[in-house]
């Protein structure tokens, strides 16, 4: 494995670890026992991807690789331990859920260019793999997806997917091309959450 | 490409319009952004044939060719454009989803007969591959999904698949089989919408 | 087919039939149509499995084999003409569910073994197909999934797959450690449905 294929592996498990942390933190307010946390973790962390691979018709990262699974469990019980006995702000998962969103584009995309894909798929598979997850996480909650609630989430994941195809296909290293990116993905996310950026909302007519 | 080839294709991009247009509509009486109308459209639209396809471990359609998710996503923002401007009745998209209902059950139900699959799963193929996306797209919506409702929906499909495979069974070429089975899904959904034919409802003895 | 094969396709087809009347009798609570009860038997019968083999890349056991689709429409029809003439118990439908989870928990584990998996893998496997098509017909019928609860189920469910993968480990025979593996399930989920026992719920710190 060279380095940028560390680099990308590293990614795709630090995305998972990040996600499992935020479906933890958001299963936490409702009244879910301990299985049901693991659930929510293991889907946040690894429905994108897993609707990815099997889209691509790929093998599914984590049955090929128990380590995706192993850090899903992990950062699930390890969020699980620290929020029994720290009082967090409620709104705090949506930082670990922008990270892993930030992880999730970057990883997928390049999963999808890497199997040959044309452009605008490999673009969306970006975003699926980025925001599929957090859906599964928030209907199994209960909740109104974040990704539909009109602060800019998927156009984000999706933007930063066009980011990476564009530099990559500009030549620039695919280190470089990622981190820029994630970076753009985070950046658009954070700000959003902070200034309340949001697309236009559609005025009902009908 | 033959006649029949390009007829059935030409369905299917038919198909995937409309449903991306009953998508938008649908989703227009929430109060979703821009993205999320996207992502409704697309769902609704991809996601039956996206099941189909992943169930019989064929290439998901839309991955194969992009032309099916640049038709759902300009039928989807052509939608909405009109809907900005235009007052449109409530349950107008009944009717385009009507049309894709009858054209994905024709394509679903052509596509699993293709791979050979018996007249039981291929049927239920068709029904997939019709009903599935309007479910996922009601799902979204947070709505009831119009599968369950009572009025004869599910079945419309199921009888147009029916119809289909006895004709090709009979020898009738694929093309007339085609309108037949679509144009006997329009009227029953249609008919259903408009006279209430239902079927009947469980009456809760539990 | 030797005899153990011939003892898991009949715990398959058993665990499809109960899961199917299960699906049927949780949707009677529920103002469904006919239809919709079929869709409800087939999706809580055929979904664990089904997203079982897709995430495996295995050919999707009903569409291989129409006995189960033909097991899953005949247990649902069944279940729905009884309930119209007898007045059944509002929680019966957890006994069926409690034996199709114990059934898919053994063949899911097992058809994730045939194919190579390693354990852990393997074990999740099986509480995928053992929970999962629960979850969908919960979604559907628009209820909490009883998986999220409180009471012992996933965890049975893997507390059976990892005693049936041990058992197999040790060198006890497949026929025997299926049905160690299922009896554990099926004591475990019954006595947490008549005991209570529980896992410890999250108390929400945030």
């Amino acid at each position: 494995m060279n380095g940028i294929e560390s680099l990308l592996y590293g990614i795709g498990i630090a995305g998972v670890a990040f996600n499992a942390a935020a479906g933890v933190l958001d299963a936490g307010r409702k009244p879910f026992d301990l299985f049901g946390m693991v659930v929510v973790a293991l889907a946040a962390s690894l429905g994108g991807g897993s609707l990815r691979d099997v889209l691509l018709d790929r093998t599914v990262f984590w049955i090929a690789d128990q380590s995706y699974l192993i850090a899903s469990i992990a950062a699930g019980l390890a969020t699980f331990a620290l929020v029994r006995f720290v009082r967090l702000p409620s709104r705090l998962f949506l930082l670990p859920d922008a990270i892993g969103l930030a992880l999730f584009t970057v990883s997928g995309t390049q999963a999808a260019l890497a199997m040959g894909a044309p452009w605008l798929v490999a673009s969306l598979m970006g975003v699926i793999t980025g925001v599929f997850g957090g859906i599964v996480r928030d209907v199994l909650c209960n909740e109104i997806p974040l990704v539909f609630t009109g602060e800019l989430y998927a156009t984000a994941s999706w933007a930063g997917a066009l980011l990476l195809i564009g530099l990559i296909e500009a030549g620039v290293g695919a280190g470089w091309a990622a981190l820029a990116a994630g970076a753009l993905v985070l950046v658009i996310r954070l700000g959003a959450i902070r200034f309340k950026w949001r697309l236009p909302v559609f005025v009902a007519r009908i």
